[in-house]
C-alpha cells in the first residue's frame, strides 16, 4: 500500500519517452498493490497505469503476466492492455527494475459484493479461461498442492495457538490431498486469486479483472473454487451464501458448463483452496514485516471455510444445480 | 504515503450520498500526503480528491484551511475547490474523522523545477496573497520565530552529531532573531509550505497549489523567504541559484512589489525560514516512527542553506533587482 520506487523528472521523462507519452497531465503515486509501485499517469495519449516491479515478481515471469493480460484485452474482455514501448517491448527498465505501462481501468471493487456481482464475475472467469486457453506461455502453480506440506512445516504449533484444533485438521487435509486429489481435471491458465479487490464493476458489469501475478497453469475448476471462497462465504469466514454460490457457478456455466468430473471435485478443490490461503496467510502472519504499512489478514478467515468444505459432500452444496 | 482509513462499501457509499455524487467510476487510494488519508473519486459530476483527516490536523483549524482554498478557487487561482455537502457543509465524518472532498487539479509536480517554473510560481504566490487579503479567517503560525527555541531545546548535542558546528551557530541565529526580527512588515495569510511537491504544472503554467495545511497569518515576505528557500537551492542546498532567486523574485512583483522593508528584511526572513525547517527536519529525524513508510528529509539540506543566509547581506544577494 504504498510506493516504492519514485522516479526523478529526468527517470520519468525518459519512461514516458520510450512508450511515446507526450504532454503529461497527472502523475500520482497510487495506494494499489502490496509489493510494486503503481502510479496514475495520464498524457495526451490517454490515462494508464505505471507499475515499477520491486523484488516481489520474479522477473523472468513478467513477459508471462503481461503477455496473458495482452491476449485476454486482445478478447475483448476488461483486462489492462500493457502497452508496448516504441521499440515493440512489454518493459522498460528504472534503477534496475522493470516498469509496465497498462491501460487504465474505469470500475470500483466492492468489499462485500452481492450475487449479482457473483454471477457476472463467475461469467467473466469463463470467458477468461476461454480467452486464454490457446495462450502459448506457462507458468507452474507455485502455490499448488505439492507446495502445501512444505508451507505447514513447523507452523503447527503457532497455528494451534491462533485457532486451538486446527493442527490435526490439517494434518488430516494434507494427507486426503496426497491421495484424493483430482488428476485429469480440464487444464488451462487460470487467474488463481480472483478476489473481489482483483475485480472492477461500473454497476452489476465487471470493468476490470486485475493483478495476474499468481495466474499459472492449473485445473480450470481450481479457479471457480478459489472464487467460491473468496466471492461466497460471509464476513465472519464460517457461513457460505448458497445464493451467491448459485449465482458465481451459473454465471460461469452460462459461459462454459463444468463437467461431471469437475463438479464431482469442487467440495476437494474448494478445501485445497481455502487451505493455500490460509497457509500463505498463516506465514505472512508469521513473518515481521520491515517498514511497509501492509494490513495482514488473518488466517483464521479460512479456518472457517476449511471447516465448511470438509463436511460438503456434493457440489450441490455449493449450489450447483 | 500511504492511506490509514479505508472506508468500507457503506461508509462510502454514504459519505457520495452526502456530496450528492453519483455514478462512482473510480476509487482509488493515492499515495499522497504523509499524515491523511487521500482517494481519487470519479463519478458522474467529476473527478476530485477525498481526503480523510487522520489525526495530524487540528480539527478547529480545518475550516480556516478548506474555507481559503475555497477563496482562492473562487478568486479563480487553481486551488482545489471543497465540494461542499448537500447540507452545505465543508466536511462529514467517517469513523469519527472529518472528511472532505475538493475538486482534481490537472497538472504534475517537479522535483528540480527550472526557472521558468520559479517565475510563475512567484506569482501565483502574489496572486495567492492578494485574493486572501480580505479573509476572514485566522490562525497563528506556530512554527513562527518563537516557536523555535522550543524546538531547539534539548536537541544541540544530536544536531552538532550530524553536523558539526551547527550548534553554535543555530544558538547565534536564535539571538539574533530575539532582537532582530522584523515586527512591521505587511502581513496577511501565507502559504507557509510552498515547496514544488505542492505546485502543480501543466508545461510552464501553474495547474495546482496544494496543501495548506501550514497556512497562517504572518508577513507576506515570510512566503518569499520559504520560497527561496525550498525552489532556488542545488541539491546540496549549499548553492544558490541567482537566475531562479531573480526568476521568483520578479515573478512575485510582476504582481505585488515588495516594499523597500521587505526587501531589507529578506536576508533574515530566508535565514529564519530555513531554521524553521531544519528543525522540523531535526525533530522528525530524531523521533522514531511507528509503521508508516516516511521518507525522513534530511536536515542537513537546511545546514548549507542557513550557511548561505547568514552570509547574505541584502536582497541583492538573492537576486532582487
Amino acid at each position: 500500500m504504498a510506493v516504492y520506487t519514485e522516479p526523478s523528472d529526468d527517470e520519468l521523462a525518459a519512461l514516458l519517452r520510450g512508450w511515446g507519452l507526450e504532454g503529461l497531465r497527472n502523475f500520482k503515486g497510487i495506494a494499489e498493490g502490496v509489493q510494486n509501485s503503481n502510479f496514475l499517469v495520464e498524457a495526451h495519449q490517454g490515462r494508464f497505469i505505471m507499475t515499477i516491479y520491486e523484488k516481489s515478481v520474479a522477473l523472468e515471469d513478467l513477459p508471462f503476466y503481461l503477455g496473458l493480460t495482452e491476449q485476454a484485452a486482445n478478447a475483448g474482455l476488461p483486462a489492462a492492455r500493457p502497452i508496448r514501448t516504441t521499440d515493440g517491448l512489454l518493459t522498460q527498465m528504472i534503477r534496475g527494475k522493470p516498469t509496465a505501462l497498462c491501460s487504465f481501468l474505469d470500475g470500483v471493487s466492492t468489499k462485500r459484493p452481492p450475487a449479482s456481482h457473483a454471477r457476472a464475475v463467475g461469467a467473466a472467469l469463463a470467458r477468461l479461461h476461454q480467452a486464454l486457453s490457446d495462450f502459448s506461455g506457462t507458468r507452474a502453480n507455485d502455490l499448488g498442492p505439492r507446495d502445501w506440506p512444505s508451507l505447514w512445516k513447523g507452523r503447527s504449533r503457532q497455528a494451534e495457538a491462533l485457532e486451538p484444533g486446527i493442527a490435526a485438521a490439517v494434518d488430516t487435509d494434507l494427507a486426503l490431498f496426497r491421495t484424493d486429489w483430482p488428476t485429469d481435471l480440464p487444464k488451462g491458465i487460470i487467474h488463481a486469486d480472483l478476489f473481489p479487490d482483483n475485480v472492477l464493476f461500473l454497476g452489476d458489469e465487471v470493468s476490470g479483472l486485475i493483478d495476474f501475478y499468481f495466474a499459472c497453469n492449473d485445473f480450470l475448476a481450481y479457479d471457480v473454487a478459489v472464487m467460491l471462497n473468496a466471492w461466497c462465504f460471509e464476513a465472519n469466514g464460517r457461513e457460505f451464501d448458497l445464493v451467491k454460490g448459485r449465482a458465481l457457478i451459473s454465471g460461469y456455466e452460462s459461459v462454459r458448463p463444468l463437467s461431471q468430473a469437475e463438479r464431482d471435485a469442487l467440495p476437494i478443490l474448494a478445501r485445497g483452496a481455502a487451505l493455500r490461503f490460509f497457509l500463505t496467510r498463516l506465514v505472512d502472519w508469521m513473518t515481521p514485516m520491515d517498514g511497509a504499512l501492509v494490513r495482514k489478514k488473518d488466517p483464521r478467515d479460512y479456518a472457517g471455510r476449511l471447516a465448511f468444505h470438509r463436511a460438503a459432500r456434493s457440489a450441490a452444496d455449493y449450489g450447483a444445480p
